[in-house]
């Protein structure tokens, strides 16, 4: 029962067997695009890229990528936020992975999904390091696959 | 000459590449911290990280990590920022090395630096992907070792 990933990075075997669980279960689906949101998305998203032979998304919060970009809004707990990514990362029909450490409401997650959707990529699943079962979060992504190695609770 | 690093993660050979070539060059430094500022940072230091074994401390911006931090400011065009860490992510004594993406002005990597000198923690390097020499970042690192693998200009 964790909910701090920063832990995790801190031991260097149990950072390095999160990484190989994901790529074990993502080395062979034909996945072309990594994608992360933003900050800690970051973290867990590059590494498996790497490994599996994908390119790396990154998607960010509002002006902070120098290209041209579609956006997609999200609710947060009070208000919205929004996330951006560049238009020519992606090609429709590439195949896609969502990467992020944690889901707890959904929002960022969903919204990762609608900005692949909308160019015409498969999201192939959602994987997390850390899902909070208690806020729903699976529940907004329309259907699609989510795996996750560990639940927190508490929250 | 290139200053975006978002085209490098599309492209997978040129970013694993990139990678290899800052493992090769710590792989046998005796390094156990490798530490990196949010957000692009966070892209190159956790695959450098688990490839040379050791743990990945994140710097992020003020009230973003959850345990007890220290802090420390530095200087932008307008005004300041600051960065933060984990008091407990590092141990006095151990080596470190910082990574980034991008060296421009050097303020965040010389915070990066004081942050860890100011808990015992020996900077053996910084590395980026990218210099903007004639920002002479360089000369705000205090005699630290800069590498960084190609050099950017026109900004």
């Amino acid at each position: 029962m964790f909910q701090d990933i920063t832990t995790l990075l801190l031991d260097t075997k149990a950072f390095k067997d999160t990484i190989d669980l994901f790529v074990e279960r993502y080395r062979d689906q034909n996945i072309s695009v990594v994608a992360s949101v933003e900050a800690r998305g970051f973290i867990f998203g590059p590494p498996i890229a790497l490994a599996i032979g994908a390119k790396f998304v990154p998607m960010r919060k509002p002006k902070k990528l120098p290209g041209e970009v579609i956006s997609e809004e999200y609710s947060l707990e009070y208000g919205t936020d929004k996330i951006e990514m560049h238009v020519g990362a992606v090609q429709t029909g590439e195949r896609a992975l969502v990467i992020d450490d944690f889901i707890a409401t959904g929002g960022t997650l969903c919204a990762a999904i609608k900005l692949l959707e909308r160019v015409g990529v498969t999201v192939v699943e959602c994987a997390c390091v850390i899902e909070l079962p208690e806020l729903k979060g699976r529940a907004k992504l329309g259907g699609k696959p989510l795996f996750v190695l560990v639940e927190g609770g508490g929250a």
